[in-house]
Protein backbone atom coordinates (compact mmCIF):
# COMPACT_ATOMS: atom_id res chain seq x y z
CA UNK A 1 0.00 0.00 0.00
CA UNK A 2 1.56 3.48 -0.92
CA UNK A 3 0.35 6.31 1.76
CA UNK A 4 1.08 9.96 1.17
CA UNK A 5 0.73 12.47 3.15
CA UNK A 6 0.07 16.37 1.66
CA UNK A 7 -0.62 19.57 3.28
CA UNK A 8 0.52 23.55 3.48
CA UNK A 9 3.12 24.85 5.94
CA UNK A 10 2.55 23.92 9.47
CA UNK A 11 0.08 20.96 8.87
CA UNK A 12 2.05 18.79 10.93
CA UNK A 13 2.93 16.46 8.10
CA UNK A 14 6.67 15.44 9.67
CA UNK A 15 5.38 15.23 13.19
CA UNK A 16 1.96 12.56 11.70
CA UNK A 17 4.21 10.32 9.57
CA UNK A 18 6.26 9.19 12.06
CA UNK A 19 3.49 8.31 14.37
CA UNK A 20 1.62 6.88 11.49
CA UNK A 21 4.26 4.55 11.01
CA UNK A 22 4.78 3.67 14.40
CA UNK A 23 1.33 2.50 14.58
CA UNK A 24 1.06 0.87 11.15
CA UNK A 25 4.44 -0.91 12.73
CA UNK A 26 3.14 -2.25 16.25
CA UNK A 27 -0.23 -3.72 14.02
CA UNK A 28 2.53 -5.85 11.92
CA UNK A 29 2.45 -3.56 8.76
CA UNK A 30 6.27 -2.89 8.24
CA UNK A 31 6.70 0.83 7.13
CA UNK A 32 9.16 2.64 4.75
CA UNK A 33 9.16 6.27 5.50
CA UNK A 34 10.31 8.47 2.92
CA UNK A 35 10.16 11.88 1.49
CA UNK A 36 11.62 13.69 -1.84
CA UNK A 37 13.89 14.01 -2.85
CA UNK A 38 14.56 10.52 -0.94
CA UNK A 39 18.47 10.31 -0.99
CA UNK A 40 19.52 8.55 -3.79
CA UNK A 41 22.88 10.03 -5.42
CA UNK A 42 20.88 10.71 -8.38
CA UNK A 43 18.37 13.03 -6.50
CA UNK A 44 21.09 14.95 -4.25
CA UNK A 45 22.86 16.06 -8.22
CA UNK A 46 19.83 17.02 -9.35
CA UNK A 47 18.68 19.31 -6.19
CA UNK A 48 22.44 20.63 -6.76
CA UNK A 49 21.45 21.97 -10.05
CA UNK A 50 18.27 23.33 -8.96
CA UNK A 51 19.66 24.93 -5.90
CA UNK A 52 22.57 26.50 -7.67
CA UNK A 53 22.36 30.29 -8.21
CA UNK A 54 23.70 30.24 -11.36
CA UNK A 55 20.59 28.49 -12.29
CA UNK A 56 18.01 30.61 -10.92
CA UNK A 57 16.67 31.93 -13.99
CA UNK A 58 15.54 28.67 -16.14
CA UNK A 59 12.58 27.94 -17.39
CA UNK A 60 9.49 26.89 -15.41
CA UNK A 61 8.92 23.81 -17.24
CA UNK A 62 12.68 23.09 -16.94
CA UNK A 63 12.24 23.54 -13.17
CA UNK A 64 9.47 20.84 -13.01
CA UNK A 65 11.08 18.04 -15.44
CA UNK A 66 13.78 18.02 -13.01
CA UNK A 67 11.66 17.59 -10.60
CA UNK A 68 10.25 14.84 -11.84
CA UNK A 69 13.68 13.17 -12.75
CA UNK A 70 14.06 13.29 -9.16
CA UNK A 71 10.99 11.85 -8.26
CA UNK A 72 11.75 9.00 -11.16
CA UNK A 73 14.69 7.92 -9.62
CA UNK A 74 13.42 7.99 -6.11
CA UNK A 75 10.29 5.79 -7.21
CA UNK A 76 13.22 3.14 -9.21
CA UNK A 77 15.75 3.07 -5.86
CA UNK A 78 12.96 3.27 -3.15
CA UNK A 79 8.97 3.06 -3.53
CA UNK A 80 8.66 0.43 -6.65
CA UNK A 81 11.22 -1.75 -4.56
CA UNK A 82 9.60 -1.66 -1.02
CA UNK A 83 6.29 -2.22 -2.87
CA UNK A 84 7.59 -4.78 -4.40
CA UNK A 85 9.16 -6.40 -1.16
CA UNK A 86 5.13 -5.99 -0.07
CA UNK A 87 5.81 -2.89 2.84
CA UNK A 88 3.73 -0.05 3.31
CA UNK A 89 5.35 3.16 2.03
CA UNK A 90 4.51 6.66 3.41
CA UNK A 91 5.54 9.48 1.62
CA UNK A 92 5.58 13.28 2.87
CA UNK A 93 4.55 15.02 0.14
CA UNK A 94 4.51 12.95 -3.41
CA UNK A 95 3.32 14.39 -6.39
CA UNK A 96 0.31 16.15 -5.36
CA UNK A 97 2.34 18.65 -3.90
CA UNK A 98 3.79 19.07 -7.61
CA UNK A 99 0.38 19.64 -9.23
CA UNK A 100 -0.52 22.78 -5.95
CA UNK A 101 2.77 24.26 -5.87
CA UNK A 102 4.66 24.27 -9.37
CA UNK A 103 1.09 24.88 -10.80
CA UNK A 104 0.21 27.87 -8.24
CA UNK A 105 3.99 28.86 -7.66
CA UNK A 106 5.20 29.02 -11.04
CA UNK A 107 2.14 29.82 -13.28
CA UNK A 108 2.29 26.06 -14.84
CA UNK A 109 -1.40 25.05 -15.33
CA UNK A 110 -2.39 23.03 -12.71
CA UNK A 111 -4.59 20.57 -15.24
CA UNK A 112 -1.88 20.19 -17.26
CA UNK A 113 1.22 19.04 -14.59
CA UNK A 114 -1.98 16.31 -13.43
CA UNK A 115 -1.98 14.81 -17.10
CA UNK A 116 1.81 15.08 -17.55
CA UNK A 117 2.49 13.34 -13.90
CA UNK A 118 -0.29 10.73 -14.65
CA UNK A 119 0.86 10.17 -18.37
CA UNK A 120 4.57 9.46 -16.73
CA UNK A 121 4.30 7.89 -12.85
CA UNK A 122 1.05 6.36 -13.82
CA UNK A 123 1.71 2.67 -12.23
CA UNK A 124 2.69 4.39 -8.86
CA UNK A 125 -0.22 6.12 -8.00
CA UNK A 126 -1.04 6.53 -3.97
CA UNK A 127 -3.46 4.38 -3.14
CA UNK A 128 -4.34 6.82 -0.23
CA UNK A 129 -3.71 10.50 0.30
CA UNK A 130 -4.26 12.10 3.69
CA UNK A 131 -4.69 15.58 3.04
CA UNK A 132 -4.09 17.84 6.52
CA UNK A 133 -5.78 20.92 5.95
CA UNK A 134 -6.06 24.07 7.73
CA UNK A 135 -6.05 27.68 7.57
CA UNK A 136 -3.18 28.68 6.03
CA UNK A 137 -3.10 31.73 9.09
CA UNK A 138 -3.13 29.20 11.58
CA UNK A 139 -0.24 26.89 9.36
CA UNK A 140 2.16 29.79 8.80
CA UNK A 141 1.90 31.04 12.41
CA UNK A 142 2.57 27.37 13.48
CA UNK A 143 5.62 26.79 10.78
CA UNK A 144 7.55 29.97 12.00
CA UNK A 145 7.26 28.79 15.64
CA UNK A 146 9.22 25.64 14.49
CA UNK A 147 11.75 27.67 12.70
CA UNK A 148 12.10 30.12 15.83
CA UNK A 149 12.70 27.08 17.72
CA UNK A 150 15.08 25.35 14.93
CA UNK A 151 13.04 22.61 15.08
CA UNK A 152 13.21 22.91 11.03
CA UNK A 153 15.56 21.96 8.07
CA UNK A 154 15.83 25.57 6.67
CA UNK A 155 15.52 23.60 3.34
CA UNK A 156 11.98 23.42 4.11
CA UNK A 157 11.81 26.90 4.42
CA UNK A 158 11.75 27.88 0.89
CA UNK A 159 7.85 28.03 0.10
CA UNK A 160 7.69 30.03 3.68
CA UNK A 161 8.28 33.29 2.80
CA UNK A 162 5.53 33.88 -0.03
CA UNK A 163 2.69 35.96 1.20
CA UNK A 164 -0.21 34.39 2.69
CA UNK A 165 -2.42 34.95 -0.70
CA UNK A 166 -0.26 32.60 -1.95
CA UNK A 167 -0.88 30.18 1.03
CA UNK A 168 -4.15 30.20 0.78
CA UNK A 169 -4.56 29.57 -2.76
CA UNK A 170 -2.09 26.25 -2.18
CA UNK A 171 -4.84 24.98 0.17
CA UNK A 172 -7.34 25.65 -1.80
CA UNK A 173 -5.39 23.94 -4.71
CA UNK A 174 -4.74 20.96 -2.36
CA UNK A 175 -8.82 20.67 -1.70
CA UNK A 176 -9.87 20.94 -5.13
CA UNK A 177 -7.74 18.21 -6.04
CA UNK A 178 -9.12 15.94 -3.18
CA UNK A 179 -12.34 17.18 -4.71
CA UNK A 180 -11.45 15.83 -7.84
CA UNK A 181 -10.57 12.52 -6.23
CA UNK A 182 -12.83 11.60 -3.49
CA UNK A 183 -11.38 7.87 -3.58
CA UNK A 184 -7.99 8.60 -3.19
CA UNK A 185 -8.11 11.19 -0.77
CA UNK A 186 -8.75 11.78 3.59
CA UNK A 187 -9.45 15.28 4.10
CA UNK A 188 -8.03 15.80 7.78
CA UNK A 189 -8.85 19.05 10.11
CA UNK A 190 -5.05 19.46 11.35
CA UNK A 191 -5.94 22.63 13.00
CA UNK A 192 -7.12 20.69 15.81
CA UNK A 193 -4.85 19.22 18.54
CA UNK A 194 -2.03 16.72 17.61
CA UNK A 195 -3.75 14.16 19.06
CA UNK A 196 -6.87 14.52 17.36
CA UNK A 197 -5.36 15.36 13.86
CA UNK A 198 -3.36 11.35 14.92
CA UNK A 199 -6.78 10.22 16.28
CA UNK A 200 -8.34 11.48 12.75
CA UNK A 201 -5.22 10.21 10.74
CA UNK A 202 -5.46 6.42 11.96
CA UNK A 203 -9.47 5.99 11.55
CA UNK A 204 -8.60 7.51 7.87
CA UNK A 205 -6.32 4.46 7.05
CA UNK A 206 -8.57 2.10 9.57
CA UNK A 207 -11.63 2.53 6.88
CA UNK A 208 -9.07 2.82 4.30
CA UNK A 209 -7.89 -0.50 5.09
CA UNK A 210 -11.63 -2.29 5.60
CA UNK B 1 10.49 28.74 -39.86
CA UNK B 2 11.63 25.52 -37.22
CA UNK B 3 13.44 22.89 -39.25
CA UNK B 4 14.86 19.92 -37.81
CA UNK B 5 17.27 17.16 -39.77
CA UNK B 6 17.39 13.72 -38.16
CA UNK B 7 19.35 10.59 -39.06
CA UNK B 8 21.08 7.65 -38.05
CA UNK B 9 24.66 7.75 -37.72
CA UNK B 10 27.62 8.92 -40.84
CA UNK B 11 24.16 10.25 -42.54
CA UNK B 12 25.96 13.81 -42.74
CA UNK B 13 23.38 15.77 -40.80
CA UNK B 14 26.35 17.97 -39.21
CA UNK B 15 27.76 18.84 -42.55
CA UNK B 16 24.29 19.09 -44.44
CA UNK B 17 22.96 21.54 -42.00
CA UNK B 18 25.70 24.11 -42.15
CA UNK B 19 25.26 23.98 -46.23
CA UNK B 20 21.53 24.31 -45.32
CA UNK B 21 22.32 27.47 -43.18
CA UNK B 22 24.88 28.90 -45.80
CA UNK B 23 21.98 28.89 -49.09
CA UNK B 24 19.03 30.02 -46.64
CA UNK B 25 21.58 32.61 -45.44
CA UNK B 26 22.31 33.64 -49.33
CA UNK B 27 18.40 33.83 -49.80
CA UNK B 28 18.35 35.93 -47.41
CA UNK B 29 16.80 33.98 -44.50
CA UNK B 30 18.42 34.70 -41.51
CA UNK B 31 19.24 31.13 -39.75
CA UNK B 32 20.42 29.92 -36.25
CA UNK B 33 22.01 26.83 -36.25
CA UNK B 34 21.65 25.18 -33.63
CA UNK B 35 22.48 21.43 -31.25
CA UNK B 36 21.35 19.57 -28.30
CA UNK B 37 22.42 20.16 -25.20
CA UNK B 38 22.30 23.64 -27.22
CA UNK B 39 25.31 25.10 -24.55
CA UNK B 40 23.00 26.05 -22.42
CA UNK B 41 24.85 26.54 -18.92
CA UNK B 42 22.02 24.52 -17.46
CA UNK B 43 22.17 21.90 -20.15
CA UNK B 44 25.99 20.92 -19.84
CA UNK B 45 25.41 20.80 -15.62
CA UNK B 46 22.47 17.98 -16.77
CA UNK B 47 24.68 16.28 -19.13
CA UNK B 48 27.50 16.37 -16.17
CA UNK B 49 24.55 14.20 -14.22
CA UNK B 50 23.88 12.14 -17.35
CA UNK B 51 27.67 10.96 -17.94
CA UNK B 52 28.85 10.52 -14.60
CA UNK B 53 29.89 6.98 -13.94
CA UNK B 54 28.46 6.87 -10.19
CA UNK B 55 24.77 7.47 -11.69
CA UNK B 56 25.06 4.49 -14.46
CA UNK B 57 22.20 2.73 -13.11
CA UNK B 58 19.96 5.83 -13.09
CA UNK B 59 16.40 4.74 -14.40
CA UNK B 60 15.47 5.15 -18.28
CA UNK B 61 12.58 7.24 -17.21
CA UNK B 62 14.71 9.59 -15.03
CA UNK B 63 17.72 9.61 -18.16
CA UNK B 64 13.96 10.84 -20.48
CA UNK B 65 13.26 13.58 -17.82
CA UNK B 66 16.71 14.87 -17.97
CA UNK B 67 16.99 14.75 -21.38
CA UNK B 68 13.37 16.65 -21.60
CA UNK B 69 14.66 19.42 -19.02
CA UNK B 70 17.79 19.67 -20.97
CA UNK B 71 15.71 20.50 -24.05
CA UNK B 72 13.29 22.82 -22.23
CA UNK B 73 16.19 24.68 -21.63
CA UNK B 74 17.46 24.71 -25.01
CA UNK B 75 13.90 25.78 -26.14
CA UNK B 76 13.63 28.46 -23.89
CA UNK B 77 17.29 29.89 -24.24
CA UNK B 78 18.08 29.37 -27.90
CA UNK B 79 15.07 28.26 -30.26
CA UNK B 80 11.74 30.76 -28.70
CA UNK B 81 14.21 33.62 -28.72
CA UNK B 82 15.41 32.90 -32.12
CA UNK B 83 12.12 31.89 -33.64
CA UNK B 84 10.90 35.11 -31.72
CA UNK B 85 12.87 37.82 -33.13
CA UNK B 86 11.74 35.97 -36.64
CA UNK B 87 14.92 33.51 -37.50
CA UNK B 88 14.73 30.37 -38.66
CA UNK B 89 15.77 27.48 -36.64
CA UNK B 90 17.90 24.98 -38.19
CA UNK B 91 18.41 22.20 -35.04
CA UNK B 92 20.89 19.18 -36.15
CA UNK B 93 18.32 16.52 -34.17
CA UNK B 94 15.40 17.30 -31.56
CA UNK B 95 12.52 15.12 -30.10
CA UNK B 96 12.30 12.64 -32.63
CA UNK B 97 15.70 11.50 -31.97
CA UNK B 98 14.31 11.21 -28.16
CA UNK B 99 11.76 9.07 -29.75
CA UNK B 100 13.77 6.52 -31.77
CA UNK B 101 17.18 6.29 -29.68
CA UNK B 102 15.47 5.93 -26.35
CA UNK B 103 12.79 3.94 -27.33
CA UNK B 104 14.68 1.85 -28.88
CA UNK B 105 17.59 1.72 -27.03
CA UNK B 106 16.38 2.14 -23.50
CA UNK B 107 13.48 -0.25 -24.21
CA UNK B 108 10.37 2.68 -23.45
CA UNK B 109 7.59 2.61 -25.55
CA UNK B 110 7.63 5.09 -28.41
CA UNK B 111 4.46 5.52 -28.99
CA UNK B 112 4.26 6.53 -25.03
CA UNK B 113 7.24 9.33 -25.33
CA UNK B 114 6.12 10.73 -28.80
CA UNK B 115 2.43 11.08 -26.46
CA UNK B 116 4.85 12.37 -23.86
CA UNK B 117 6.87 14.76 -25.58
CA UNK B 118 3.35 16.48 -27.25
CA UNK B 119 2.17 16.95 -24.02
CA UNK B 120 5.21 19.00 -22.70
CA UNK B 121 6.39 20.36 -25.95
CA UNK B 122 3.56 21.27 -28.36
CA UNK B 123 3.94 24.86 -28.96
CA UNK B 124 7.71 24.01 -30.48
CA UNK B 125 7.00 21.23 -32.82
CA UNK B 126 9.22 21.80 -36.16
CA UNK B 127 7.48 22.85 -39.29
CA UNK B 128 9.46 20.28 -41.41
CA UNK B 129 11.77 17.39 -39.97
CA UNK B 130 14.17 16.25 -43.23
CA UNK B 131 14.91 12.95 -42.67
CA UNK B 132 18.61 11.72 -44.25
CA UNK B 133 17.88 8.32 -44.33
CA UNK B 134 20.59 5.60 -45.83
CA UNK B 135 21.11 1.65 -45.07
CA UNK B 136 22.87 1.14 -41.36
CA UNK B 137 25.75 -0.55 -42.91
CA UNK B 138 26.73 2.55 -45.41
CA UNK B 139 25.97 4.89 -42.35
CA UNK B 140 28.03 3.13 -39.77
CA UNK B 141 31.23 2.55 -42.40
CA UNK B 142 30.65 6.57 -42.69
CA UNK B 143 30.94 6.79 -39.13
CA UNK B 144 33.90 4.87 -38.72
CA UNK B 145 36.30 6.59 -41.10
CA UNK B 146 35.21 9.82 -39.56
CA UNK B 147 35.99 8.74 -36.44
CA UNK B 148 39.60 7.53 -37.38
CA UNK B 149 39.90 10.89 -39.37
CA UNK B 150 39.51 12.64 -36.34
CA UNK B 151 36.69 14.41 -37.87
CA UNK B 152 34.13 13.93 -35.12
CA UNK B 153 34.12 14.83 -31.31
CA UNK B 154 33.85 11.68 -29.18
CA UNK B 155 30.59 12.77 -27.59
CA UNK B 156 28.78 12.24 -30.87
CA UNK B 157 29.87 8.31 -30.85
CA UNK B 158 28.26 7.11 -28.10
CA UNK B 159 25.61 5.00 -29.75
CA UNK B 160 27.89 4.05 -32.41
CA UNK B 161 29.59 0.73 -30.15
CA UNK B 162 25.59 -0.44 -30.49
CA UNK B 163 25.53 -3.54 -33.04
CA UNK B 164 24.41 -2.90 -36.25
CA UNK B 165 20.86 -4.75 -35.52
CA UNK B 166 20.42 -1.78 -33.45
CA UNK B 167 20.62 0.69 -36.00
CA UNK B 168 18.75 -0.92 -38.14
CA UNK B 169 15.86 -1.07 -35.85
CA UNK B 170 16.87 3.31 -35.19
CA UNK B 171 16.28 3.72 -39.06
CA UNK B 172 12.94 1.80 -39.07
CA UNK B 173 12.29 3.80 -35.85
CA UNK B 174 12.80 7.32 -38.32
CA UNK B 175 10.82 5.59 -41.34
CA UNK B 176 7.77 4.58 -38.94
CA UNK B 177 7.85 8.56 -37.46
CA UNK B 178 7.92 10.05 -41.03
CA UNK B 179 5.16 7.46 -42.22
CA UNK B 180 3.27 8.76 -39.18
CA UNK B 181 3.26 12.41 -39.94
CA UNK B 182 4.09 12.59 -43.87
CA UNK B 183 2.92 16.89 -43.91
CA UNK B 184 5.88 17.41 -41.08
CA UNK B 185 8.64 14.83 -42.82
CA UNK B 186 10.88 14.61 -45.89
CA UNK B 187 12.61 11.73 -46.43
CA UNK B 188 16.26 12.52 -48.17
CA UNK B 189 17.86 9.51 -50.03
CA UNK B 190 21.22 10.36 -47.69
CA UNK B 191 23.35 7.29 -49.54
CA UNK B 192 24.19 8.71 -52.57
CA UNK B 193 27.24 11.85 -53.04
CA UNK B 194 26.76 15.00 -50.74
CA UNK B 195 26.49 17.03 -53.56
CA UNK B 196 23.05 15.46 -54.82
CA UNK B 197 21.81 15.24 -50.84
CA UNK B 198 22.13 18.62 -50.57
CA UNK B 199 20.23 19.54 -53.92
CA UNK B 200 17.76 17.10 -52.67
CA UNK B 201 17.30 19.39 -49.40
CA UNK B 202 16.96 22.47 -50.90
CA UNK B 203 14.73 20.76 -53.09
CA UNK B 204 12.80 19.98 -50.40
CA UNK B 205 12.61 23.10 -48.54
CA UNK B 206 11.85 24.90 -51.76
CA UNK B 207 8.84 22.59 -52.04
CA UNK B 208 7.56 23.67 -48.03
CA UNK B 209 8.53 27.75 -48.66
CA UNK B 210 5.76 27.45 -51.19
Amino acid sequence: MFITLEGGEGAGKTTQIVHLAGWLGERGVPCTLTREPGGTLLGRAIRAVLLNPENAGMAPLTELLLYMADRSEHIHQVITPALTAGRTVLCDRFFDATVVYQGFARGLASDWILRLHELVFADVMPDLTLLLDLPSEVGLARARRQLEKGDRPTAESRFEDEALAFHQRVREGYLQLARQAPERFRVIDAARDESRVREDIRSGVEEFLR
